[in-house]
């Protein structure tokens, strides 16, 4: 089958022809319907020392936004899964024996294995995901939009954690899950929701998603001013303008991941304020999946609108370039 | 009457003798019985770059926390108070007309005036507060350790947004508030408490206050494996080391103000382990003052362990030079 | 001046020329714009046994629901408040002395007086009230809908309090505050918000209001099916199948006041769900004023719909008729 | 071997030597080491209409507080537990499957099976535990009092619901569990416990626990004045009470099962007081497993306090005679 593939540890990938992978013990074999691109995969495909950290080894098939069809499934115990059905990936493989697994936290398991990157993902024709990170798909939108509810799934757990009815909301950071976040806390009730990001095609992409208001940076009126931050940039420069934004016992929730330490004055936009500051690591297992298929069926959300651009995964390497640019939403192959 | 003043924006106070304070209108005048060196009189007396952005007139009579006696009451409202009731004074003097006032976040209001910063305070014999910071002693202490109820407020309220019953809590930082922190985070039930202090006094000091292990730095084992951690320190350098010792969804709580800007690793402290950070400034007003009343009637927290020295107000010098060597606990004027 | 006046311990009330109130102390005197009928209202002129104990001494201008001009400002201190400012009254006169004053809780004082029950409220065409619970209006919205802040205010603490965003809301009594309730879950994002109502004409309201769907009683497919219960109905037959809607591990918030005491299976409704009952006293002071001038501003709560009817003072017996019909919204006097 | 099984949906159980259980998949076997009798086991005895709502299928063997040595596991997959090991049952066997346990709630699991219950359990030499609900014991404590853990379990997630760091505690109904909530309500840093009974047995026990204060019914000057009221009485007439006891603002946790329905007063115990009420059904899988080990390996509970008898299997009936009394703690039986 067409994969794409890691075949070393260094920049780039390669489009190959590789075996049809077998369902292992506890797992489903899927026919791949569709696989988003995330900035993680920037990350792998640059070769960036986050990858260099957590790629261990290669040939590796990478992606891990995927919908697909069941094909296969190997297991002796009782599951409700069945072929035919669609599902999607969860991209944390929880261990299920760990101290958070066991205390209800499984999506900070302690010993989590990545889809797409510390094992084969889905940029693929076919995948294997194990049962217990399989979810079974339920909302009623196109299958071109379904992958995509993995990063929506991170944008409601950032919302939720944010708790944002009748706030003000400045988002900073308007890639795809931060365009997302847009979305999800005008559904759940935000008072205002501004988004602030440096490009312009995402600003209106913003707009598209419910934003009342976007700048290319936070207006000297809003210093000070937001109940609730969302940092999903993952731009050290821009933590200190989101920490500026927050209001007196306001709330930011960070999700960006910066490549650079950030420099805080703990006493002027923590102390001071008597900030809470949240963090958020990939979705609630289900919870999340469950009220992101909410918001999807009641059409609160809707996923169409920031997937820009279609492409065959014969042209991954055209399609990696759009995303680089930032001229783009989410970016769906179709195998 | 004798007061320690700051007489000019430089380094240094005088001992100086000043006319009597009158109580203004809806205000208190009391004699001073007892009044504590909090680290911030430090920074006034050295006039770092806080001082500096903080006390904007002089001469100014410093100190903020202290008890003393009711002499005269300058009011045409209705009052619990009267003449002879022994009082301590809240240091955050809320103007109850702000957002934030009005919201019942008066501790943290938007137009706060520091009492002893930003206005005469109680290093003196005779002091002025207003009827709405000054709060009437119920517990049955000694006199000396009243003035400490204060800082014994800010563990109080460290504690109870840290929710530590049940949880290993690794205290840095064992100034009076840390130590403090320390016997308050016993009393409200945490399932062990580390300290950690560079000097060996304190350390000595935490152990009475009932700290069940104490450290000059994090023991590796630590790392990773306590669900909260109190970042009572103030020292930017030490702040990455707090965020290491948090286990995954673990809280930390910021008190300690760091004089430096501090270089902090979002990705792997915060978001690869889902922390909360919450900040603490100063105490709920009332709420704190009852809880910390509670504490000491209960002799969950014995206060006059922490009083380590007590000096008459002439010997202000002689208690600076011990307060800036750290070998000291809380230390007491008695004027 | 013209009033609603409660004239004897007994059922009716009288309309009589009495004299201008003047400002007491720390009062404003207002000129009455508008002034809406709640249900209390009913339990006074029908002198319940519930007005029997609440009402002290007659006679009683009636009435709590007010907004007026300042015309008269009477103190000594400090104020926001000036002459042609048009004001809402809160009617939970708080001591601001008491225990729960002194920690935050306001609006659940231990010795709260009320507007127009235990002293003169504003059914008339002046009135009197405290400075500390007079609410400067800034909503932009009709002079006639602003006296229906008040049970809007209690609808959004409900709400708040039953964090609403991403749920299946169910609403058990669609009297105003029912009504409103409604309105303030969808505008903080509830998932699907279903009333439950016995006459017709209030669950027509509520279509208008925002409900998703309206049903004369819960139908059997919503049992044990919502995550959040609001239970504003106030009928102690109804709060059975209030707790049976509950899904498990939902919330109910219980708010209206049932005349009569409520048999409830403990095991069955809360402790096999694991559920968690809230209670809501009034609004918070004055932070849900402010959240509900919010919702007033961005158009999210349009109260001019559930204002269905406008009346005289000198009709108010006409109005009392309606207002017991259970055929309005909210009814307001204009003076 | 001899169990203690229950042969009728009638009064009564008999003591019959059947035949060895074995292991079914994702089972083990364990050689029952002690087991204690819980309330429930009253009821079964009795026959109570929970009992008949509850019991399928007879013959059942009841208990399902044990300990034991595993002797046999059957599984396939991969498991953490061995031969040898000494391990406890979770009562609540959750389906793993519904939605309940998707969302992190398997302790309210929408299908739960209840061991000793629903299946059969562990009064008995030998008895079967599904692999996903058997507890590896860590706890350094006599094995005589490790099956005691599992009541502990609920007395611990109710102190943590409740958040009881520095409050006023009033316990009602000093049960087994009810004793345990006073020694965990103290560990867990509440200011004052007051534990309430008929008995003066109980009473004498509580102590022992750690309460501050016992009582046959609760003193008028603890009407209002509790922060926190633990039900633990599951008795419908004690139930006003309780309510009565909370303070404005308070919490009320429920978990006692009423065998009636309790009549309340939802406008003086709830809304005016502005009362929240949690809930507790079991305990969390496995949170509470590991707070409970953690208090007891820290010496803060000492189970052996309240283990006050123990018989063979064979004294069933004169344990369940002295059980039916009240004049005990905690019966364990040792087979």
């Amino acid at each position: 089958m067409l994969a794409v593939v890691k075949t070393a540890k260094a920049p780039g990938v390669t489009l190959s022809q590789i075996p049809l992978p077998k369902a292992a013990k506890n797992e489903v074999l899927i026919k791949v319907k569709g696989a988003s691109i995330c900035g993680t995969d920037i990350s792998i495909y640059d070769w960036t020392p986050w990858a260099d950290g957590h790629i261990k080894n290669v040939p590796l098939v990478i992606g891990h936004e995927v919908v697909g069809e069941i094909i296969d499934i190997n297991t002796s115990e009782n599951t409700h899964l069945k072929k035919g059905d669609l599902v999607s990936s969860e991209t944390h493989i929880f261990d299920n024996t760990c101290y958070q697994c066991l205390i209800n936290n499984r999506h900070i398991c302690e010993h989590m294995e990545l889809f797409g990157i510390g094992r084969n993902g889905g940029f693929a024709e076919y995948a294997t995901i194990p049962l217990r990170t399989t979810w079974k798909n339920t909302a009623k939108i196109p299958i071109e939009a379904m992958s995509a509810q993995e990063p929506l799934g991170n944008a409601v757990h950032v919302c939720e954690k944010a708790n944002v009815a009748g706030k003000t909301v400045a988002v900073f950071g308007l890639g795809p899950v931060g365009l997302c976040a847009v979305a999800v806390a005008k559904a759940y009730g935000a008072k205002k929701v501004i988004g602030i990001n440096r490009g312009e095609y995402r600003r209106n992409l913003a707009i598209k998603m419910g934003a009342d208001e976007v700048y290319s940076e936070l207006p000297k009126e809003y210093i000070n001013k937001c109940e609730v931050v969302l940092e999903m940039s993952g731009n050290s420069e821009v933590i200190g303008q989101s920490l500026g934004a927050a209001r007196i016992a306001g709330t930011i929730v960070f999700f960006g991941i910066p490549k650079k330490e950030a420099v805080i004055d703990i006493g002027k936009y923590f102390i001071n304020k008597e900030l809470t500051a949240k963090s958020v690591f990939g979705r609630k297992i289900w919870q999340t999946w469950y009220q992101t298929s909410d918001l999807l069926d009641e059409g609160k959300v809707d996923l169409s609108k920031i997937v820009t651009h279609k492409f065959k995964l014969e042209e991954f390497e055209k399609a990696m370039e759009i995303m680089k640019s930032g001229e783009c939403g989410k970016i769906v192959l179709i195998p």
